[in-house]
């Protein structure tokens, strides 16, 4: 997908909603963490993009090592942290004569402290980097950095002192931020222990994601996704329940609306609260499913009220999109997430989620006593449901079948298991020959497996969806993820998107959802 | 010289001097200067340093500029200012996606902003070289910068935005500081418009380098150094006359002397008042001379009676490193200043210094009535100087000479001059006789020939000093300084003792004394 810009738009803003949202503001949550071991990085061919890490010395040791020009540290904080930084610097030797220059790296992973930025290719801006070079001119000092950070190493690098003098860092504190509370985490058991270490992994990367909103990724892109939103709000339900969060994100996607009532695929939330000119046909339907899970998790009509406008025209928009043969028209005009695929064809895909987001509006109708509007999208549900079947469905291969092409792919098979476009049996034939075909258009995100595991447990496939997690999430367990990665393809571990895995996220929303998956269906 | 280390020296700490010179902290004066012109660098031959400048549009016309990732423009304040930067940034295009990557190098001359700093190959500390890179996370923003800058030209380099938007500075104001007050500048009319000039550029220098201490240099090395502050001291009399500051300055050298009572060559002001461990034996002695001229300009008696012991002190520590003969003894224990000249024999020119500083003590001691000490001194003056006479002397060259291999230097006859070995009909020929000399190691700062400027006046010579200050200021002056430089040889412009002119500074304190040479002795 290259960038989408839409300088056009017009924003209609809704400032009641917005006020809501303000008010709903989460107070963070604040623990300080000290730095746990001093590392070295080194090329190991069997570790993830080739590079082990090898323990030094304690963290305690740090306040004795003494750096000078050109010298540098790597500082382990043994787990994956979202926060501020705080280092306090001293002089070793003469008075300091000349300002320290210094060079810091953040990483979530020991790629990011072993090769250069300067190497960096892709195709995202590289200001996503996490680095900071900055001069001292007074020492001592405590460096108090006011950018957050998302990170588990630190690289820490004298650029320059002077001959008459070095520096040692005595102490390095990172105080963490999440808008999750840790106490409120609803307890789970589980005897299989790799489950257990999923579920952890889970909670924690979502615990990270929890801001201001439910960002993304800390690391990048730092910002409020209708996709990824539509998932952490289930993972949160289930976990740390802070329900106040996901009725403000959702405030805050309808407040700014374009001139159609579409909700953009995202929000940025400084210095104002700005829509991006960028337009998903899922994500925006995905903001519907969203109000209706919030619904059933909360029974909060007042919010429902509030919102079921804004949510239905997002199921009118989807609509308006299809042919005379209710399909969604596959063109160059459009675009639809789906996955990072590069291959991969969206029209059934994007057909499926318009299914399976009627049937949440149909539910909201229901519950808001709207006959008129849910006899509507009753026989919408109906007509697009036989189209489906009708222009879609290839009852030779036996797979549905999306674009000109008529492509397979997992995302159309798993997103119309989802939508319920056949019977349960069906779906699970359906997916039983799926598991076994070699041919199908892929998957890349672990938001596009998610969709398959959910698929595979609504369909009684539940050994089948547990070996899935464990082969996928554990995958990311056994190659030493400390909270979940926005890209994982077991059969390329280097995979990105953007041209370079230096810019994946490593902690990232839509990989949090094992919690939900592993709660809602064990 | 290389770097002077005594990590065991002692300090003797003295607080009721220490709370004076607190008590006696300026008030910074503050202004905002607007960016003038936009301009380019471009590869001068005829230019010092091989860089000229030409204008591309005007200052308004910065805020229409859209940058881009790797676009660059450089700013042109119009003159040399020492102050903090603000600088309005705002989005153009989509709303900004990623960080704003920004690189800001800032020069007090053209190659600075010309020349990547990457090149540097220097001694000195690459931490002097003005630069920052910094990401900006939220947009717009007006970014305020905490650290003082010394500059004339800011380039601005868009490292990274992302593919969906750029940048437009839309303001760039410095809120220059110091603690010269323009408006007590002492008014002078001269018809010679190349002098006005010239000592239109001292003033400037003088002020430039007056903060919260009589710094050295603004860009480098910022902070209190005796040498320097001796000069400063005289070209302030007679302009700004910021008195207290000098007062505040004598009182913090006396602060923190050695544990033999030596004043250090230089002081650190932050975090606390922090005696460098650099102890040269002419600066120590120009405490004296410093203290001298401050009581001949104010009458303070006060300071003169708490500040007496410490002037002595460093006399008599100038008169213990005499050998049998009362010559200052040459051997590699030691260290003195006299000129960044790598050539230079330090001994004739420091003895020269010892007696130069004994007849400014002399009168302080005659000012106290201290008849003991005053005779004392004396007594040694004289002895010194039959001493100087006899074993410096080499009446057939009809020069002094200097250290065991008999050199004869610039420094070593200016400064036996200005201490009155010999009569003043003598020196006015000796100086003749050098002005002609092809063969005498010659003079590389401001600093040394300030001196022999001042040599010239005192022996009658007004023409030659001041074709001197036109054909050496007025040589910077030609070659572009807006504010008078830390080197300058005429012969060798690029020459920097500390192997790369990059680091030189260009605005130095002590080449600020025309405004001084004119007023005195016009």
């Amino acid at each position: 997908m290259e960038f989408q810009q839409n300088l056009d738009h017009e924003i209609v803003r809704n400032e009641r909603f917005e006020k809501v949202a303000d008010q709903l503001k989460p107070t963070l949550h604040r623990e300080n963490v000290e730095v746990a071991r001093l590392v070295e990085v080194e090329k190991d061919e069997g570790k993830i993009h080739g590079w082990g890490v090898r323990e030094i010395d304690s963290g305690a040791a740090l306040e004795d090592k003494v750096l000078g020009k050109g010298d540098s540290i790597i500082l382990d904080f043994n787990d994956h942290l979202v926060g501020y930084l705080k280092l306090d610097v001293k002089p070793v030797g003469s008075p300091p004569d000349a300002p320290l220059h210094l060079k810091l790296t953040f990483g979530e992973m020991p790629v990011e402290v072993a090769e250069p930025f300067s190497n960096y290719k892709g195709r995202l801006s590289s200001s996503w980097l996490q680095e900071e070079i900055i001069h001292v001119d007074v020492l001592p000092q405590v460096l108090e950095f006011s950018r957050r950070y998302s990170f588990r190493y630190l690289k820490l690098e004298v650029l320059d002192t002077s001959p008459k003098y070095k520096v040692s860092f005595t102490k390095a504190v990172v105080e963490t931020v999440t808008s999750a509370d840790k106490e409120k985490l609803v307890p789970a058991e589980y005897k299989d222990n790799e489950l257990a270490e999923i579920e952890r992994i889970s909670n924690k990367t979502l615990l990270d994601c929890m801001q201001d909103v439910f960002e993304d990724g800390p690391k990048r892109d730092r910002r409020l996704w209708l996709g990824d939103l539509h998932l952490q709000a289930q993972a949160n339900y289930v976990s740390f329940q802070n329900n106040d969060l996901v009725k403000r994100n959702l405030y805050q996607f309808a407040a700014v609306p374009n001139q159609h009532g579409q909700v953009s695929a995202n929000l940025f939330i400084a210095p104002t609260l700005i829509p991006d000119d960028t337009f998903l046909y899922d994500y925006s339907l995905l903001f519907t499913s969203t109000l209706h899970d919030y619904y059933e998790a909360t029974g909060d009509k007042e919010t429902l009220v509030d919102l079921w406008p804004t949510a239905l025209r997002q199921v009118e928009l989807g609509i308006e999109r299809l042919d005379e043969n209710n399909i969604v028209i596959d063109d160059e005009t459009w675009w639809s997430f789906i996955d990072w695929q590069g291959d991969l064809n969206k029209q059934a895909p994007s057909q499926a989620i318009l299914l399976f987001v009627l049937r949440k509006a149909i539910a909201l109708a229901e519950a808001l006593e709207k006959k008129a509007e849910q006899e509507k999208l009753a026989e919408a549900l109906e007509r697009i449901t036989q189209a489906t079947v009708e222009h879609l469905w290839d009852e030779e291969q036996g797979f549905f079948i999306s674009g000109s092409d008529r492509q397979v792919s997992w995302a159309s098979q798993v997103w119309m298991v989802l939508a319920g476009v056949l019977e349960k049996e069906d779906n699970q034939q359906l997916l039983k020959r799926l598991l076994k075909d070699k041919e199908a258009v892929g998957m890349n995100t672990p938001y596009m497996h998610h969709h398959l595991v959910e698929a595979l447990f609504i369909s009684d496939l539940k050994k089948e969806a547990l070996d899935w997690i464990k082969m996928y999430w554990g995958g990311m367990v056994r190659d030493g993820a400390d909270t979940f990665w926005e890209l994982y393809n077991p059969e390329d571990k280097e995979f990105s998107p953007y041209g370079d895995h230096i810019i994946n996220s490593y902690c990232h929303a839509w990989s949090c959802t094992p919690t939900y998956l592993l709660r809602k269906y064990l």
